[in-house]
């Protein structure tokens, strides 16, 4: 049995999410497993580094396989290339060591969530981005961000209420970046709950727009109740960014 | 009345090009003045700076119309960012002298022309940038640009074969630039005759790929032979990106 291990981008607007799953149709996973199917011959399944909501996009989104034989990763590699839709890239193929599992065997990863701040549109990004013309403190974004890195209990910024396993999670950085109109939070940790960049960030922009105080955020960690924390921001300017492996 | 001039960003990909004609439905001048004849309760004709063909997109198309009533143009400029559908985007909106009109006053244009020149795919980027994984001499090719650059008869770069009108043209400026996978073409001058751009574009990867040699321009321009010029490249890598006026 031979492991392979592909680093994948996509633009997620025109599909479920990631994960293949009961009657959910058009999803990442099923057109991968349909293809690589199709391709080797051989019933494939895949698995990734972790799911992707509907229209959440990644850049590098990393995917690992099993075949009974063993296949040049680079014929492979530009096979996927050929027959994947347009909005899904394989960027890279490698055989990997027969017990390496994308999801199981990742450390950490990086999410980026961008912002168009500003009234005139950006029509070019717009399904990248988030439009919010609204003036933001970055300043106040960045201490409330403080309170955020290191390892807390995430349950604030969880969407999954009945989530039964630990909620504590470390992250290690967490980046606001003004370019031009755009702000942009890149965040780095071990892991993250359901939603969890997504709520952080609604969050942080409830701070930026002086909505919520900067330092209230360590009453809200405390506080371990997702009512408390800001709103959900839409998925289209989330991606998943990288996935780190030891 | 009163004389306003727009400047529009869009992305082409799902329109006929800019120009409504006859039967060509879902044009971006279509759209514009269907919104400001219901704006401004006044039948409405809008002005291009020039026609962009079908998938073609434009970071500062200009755009000039007239008004019987006086409208304060950050009321109007906010109403289209509005309406107008999220591929097209009113940039900037000012009162102009009655004189003023987007075509007949515009010096010169400078358009962009984006290759992505990798084989590995670049999923959100895709309808912007004509995928082209071939190795480019940037230096042949920008030999081969210097002969274009000047006032010549471009009839061998026209793709309207009845051209009746004359064929010369000025090239200001045409610059070849390697940014990381990408390779753009910025083109800038007097005016462009049909599909102008796209052809030279066609013409300078021929040179760059080593089919065509880049001192066999001079006698390219001097044959007035469409036929003799290169491939039509795809209208997608194209954007008009601004028009200058006086």
């Amino acid at each position: 049995m031979y492991t392979y291990r592909l680093t994948l981008c996509y633009d997620g607007s025109r599909y479920n999410g990631w994960q293949k799953q009961g009657n959910t149709k058009n999803t990442i996973q099923e057109k991968l497993e349909t293809l690589l199917t199709r391709l080797l011959d051989e019933e494939i399944e895949v698995a990734g580094s972790g799911r992707t909501d509907a229209g959440v996009h990644a850049m590098g989104q990393v995917v690992s396989f099993h075949s009974a034989q063993h296949h040049d990763p680079a014929w492979l590699l530009g096979e996927m290339r050929r027959y994947l839709p347009d909005d899904i890239g394989a960027m890279e193929l490698t055989v990997a060591s027969p017990r390496f599992h994308a999801r199981l065997n990742a450390t950490g990863k990086t999410y980026v969530y961008r912002i168009w701040n500003s009234d005139a549109p950006n029509v070019f990004e717009r399904k990248y981005m988030y439009t919010m013309p609204d003036t933001l403190d970055i300043s106040a974004m960045e201490a409330a961000a403080a309170h955020l890195i290191g390892t807390h209990n995430f349950m604030s910024f969880c969407a999954n209420k009945r989530m039964k396993k630990s909620t504590v999670r470390t992250i290690t950085d967490l980046r606001i970046d003004r370019l031009g109109h755009e702000v942009r939070f890149t965040v780095t940790g071990d892991g993250f709950l359901y939603n969890m960049v997504r709520i952080l960030v609604g969050t942080l922009l409830e701070v930026g727009t002086g909505k919520r105080a900067a330092d209230s955020i360590p009453a809200l960690l405390d506080a371990a109740d997702r009512s408390q924390a800001g709103y959900l921001v839409p998925p289209h300017g989330l991606r998943l960014e990288a996935v780190y492996y030891d």
